[in-house]
């Protein structure tokens, strides 16, 4: 009997990141692009924009006719016409004429600003006064101003934002290739739990992993797919497993890690073709019982039966591996928000502690107030905004101490 | 000619929101409960957990057996059985006696504690040595110390992250009443803009904003809806502004809403029946030119046709009234990080301005580096990490001085 694990730190097993590759890519419509992970470098194919473009409502103009022109002291131009949005202007613009324009229209011939129609009177259908000077190219976006012809605008591994995707529209490029969205499969493990449906007997509780797992998934944009309940069988666990790691790309298989007579899932890990066993136990608190295999390219995490624990070890240790399968690479992209703490917190040392906490703002200062109860109350997870991360070697904070929280 | 807007503060806009109220609601699977909204008061039908569990492995005791237990003066106890994880144990538990117990196991009748299986040693087959006591209900959850039966333990109007959607299933709850997922119509306009995938003539610019718009929508976790693009025709626009309307929760027209001759979307919104315009300009640059209307309980708005500034709308003001058409209610739910400015910046009074920013981490402080660049250009989105909220009656920050950054 195995009972006191090896336990690897938070920084080793992050470190183990760099084991996994990425998964496959597939060329998509760029209307489907928000929210994934470009597989290729993107090459502007033209200058954008292609023609030099107003950025205000007013007139078009050479900046020179404008200059020295005040309130007192305003500069007569002849108004030579109005430039249609979308047309190539017909005009041409000397010095001491001017041109009206929208916001996005094209310059003329000529022109090289535009003076905001505030800063304008018509005079008649021929001229028009002008109260303020603009410099050579104020008021408009030059050709090739916002990314040139031949430049990588987007590298591979971007994460696609909204304005990357309208970036990607904007250049005319309609399909690109991304890193496929990454499948998660999900192993709920354990005799004592039963289907959601089903009313538990003593002793039997109900399948929150299953959901919990599949929504932290979804928020980190990949699909989970459940494989249901296992019973506590060797045979049928390993059937499961074996499937799972067939269809999807990273399998959770949530109970049976903990120490104990029970602890089928590295017995099942141990025993399937092609995979070593990387993590038996990590120095966090909660997610001690933690497992990570590698199967081929595909990790295996076998987490800790309690909910609360099973939520962190995904939040704070599954996500940054699913970010390298969906092409994300290693870079941290925890957000962390800092807070005042308002009470002391307790930990232990040689171990990195994760302390829900509920945030409130305060006179202008976010504080940080350490959740109540147990830890393996799903209400601890429910009351809280974050988790306060406490150090290997700090044996507690102190009130008012300034923390750092990682959203929940 | 309306040259110049009786602008609205962003706090007039915001207090509009109050004028919407959220779309009906559905009855949902909890699987598909994560990003919804809740619309019912959820009450917890049983005690959970219906009963008194481990939350370590090791040995179920009276706790008053380990009183004075230590390395050197160990308690010894009978063991008098192993609790099968799912059952109802078979022995009821006097002082004295354990039952060995694994994590998520029922305690027998009798016992109160468990003592984690680190702290003890099995001697043989039926006695145990004790190295430390416990108290009373330690490493166990009593019956309803998670939620008591009849509690209210999710109100209306929130947000369902993995940690609800989970306790949902706890509860046995399979279905529940969501508010539905709000459906944005997305209309571009302008005779200069074409689809993405038609080469541009000279005057001519691709169809960027119903990619971006749609792209923080599906982040927003609702559902884009696009018109494609309609020409300056105040008949054509009329006619995709209603199809919208009828089809869809809210409405977005881009392009069209700045000053001058071909400002059709005031015109098409106040001939609609039954709408009223609310806002017509906005003191926030960029985005100053903003229309809002209120179509029956519909929300339609008039985006600046620029990309970036019809980007900061959406983020800065749209995203809150869809938050309420949500069910998510009026709190701001805005994440602002605080970081240290790298440079000045200036800002005119008498408007909010919102500056594009990089952000870095030097020396463990995140540092808020403003984007270079004209405001029209995409590529100072691309760039930038977040965005610089200065106030109303702020002329410039300083180098050094500790800002707020709203994530991009």
């Amino acid at each position: 009997m195995n009972h006191f694990f090896k336990v690897k730190s938070l920084e080793e097993v992050m470190a183990l990141t760099t084991q996994f590759s990425p998964v496959a890519s597939e060329t998509i419509s760029v209307s489907q692009a928000y929210s994934r992970v470009l597989a290729q470098d993107l090459v502007a194919p033209k200058d954008l924009p292609g023609f030099r473009r107003a950025t205000m409502d007013g007139y078009a103009v050479v900046a020179s006719s404008t200059f020295g022109a005040s309130e007192s002291s305003p500069a007569w131009l002849d108004v030579v016409g109005t430039i249609r949005m979308g047309d190539i202007p017909d005009v041409d613009l000397e010095p001491g004429k001017a041109a009206k324009i929208s916001t996005g229209g094209m310059l003329p011939q000529g022109a090289d600003s535009v003076v905001m129609v505030e800063h304008t009177e018509l005079i008649d259908d021929t001229s028009v006064e002008i109260y303020k000077s603009v410099a050579p190219l104020q008021h408009v976006i030059d050709v090739s101003e916002d990314f040139a012809k031949d430049q990588t605008v987007l590298p591979r591994g971007v994460f696609m934002r909204p304005q990357e995707e309208g970036l990607v529209a904007g250049l005319g490029v309609t399909q690109i290739k991304t890193y496929k969205i990454p499948r998660v499969g999900i192993i709920s493990t354990g005799d004592e739990i039963i289907p959601i449906d089903e009313d538990p007997a003593p002793g039997k509780i109900r399948d929150i992993n299953s959901y919990t797992l599949s929504g932290f998934i979804r928020e980190a944009h990949a699909v989970p797919v459940r494989y249901g309940i296992v019973k506590d069988d060797i045979t049928a666990l390993k059937t499961a497993v074996e499937k799972a790691v067939q269809q999807t790309d990273m399998v959770l298989i949530s109970g049976g890690s903990s120490v104990g007579t029970r602890d089928y899932t590295v017995d099942v890990l141990s025993s399937l073709p092609d995979t070593r066993i990387l993590v038996h136990g990590m120095s966090i608190s909660p997610g001690k019982p933690t497992i990570l295999a590698r199967a081929g390219n595909k990790p295996i995490w076998g987490l800790p039966g309690q909910v609360v624990s099973a939520m962190v070890v995904l939040k704070i240790v599954v996500i940054p591996f699913l970010n390298t399968l969906k092409g994300l690479g290693q870079q941290d992209r925890t957000i962390r928000i800092p807070a005042k703490l308002t009470r002391n917190v307790s930990s232990a040392q040689g171990r990195r502690d994760f302390v829900r906490v509920l945030l409130e703002k305060k006179n202008n200062q976010l504080m940080a107030k350490p959740v109540l109860g147990k830890s393996g109350l799903i209400r601890t997870m429910i009351h809280a905004d974050g988790l306060l991360e406490i150090g290997d070697h700090v044996e507690g904070l102190e009130k008012d101490a300034m923390v750092e929280i990682i959203l929940l």
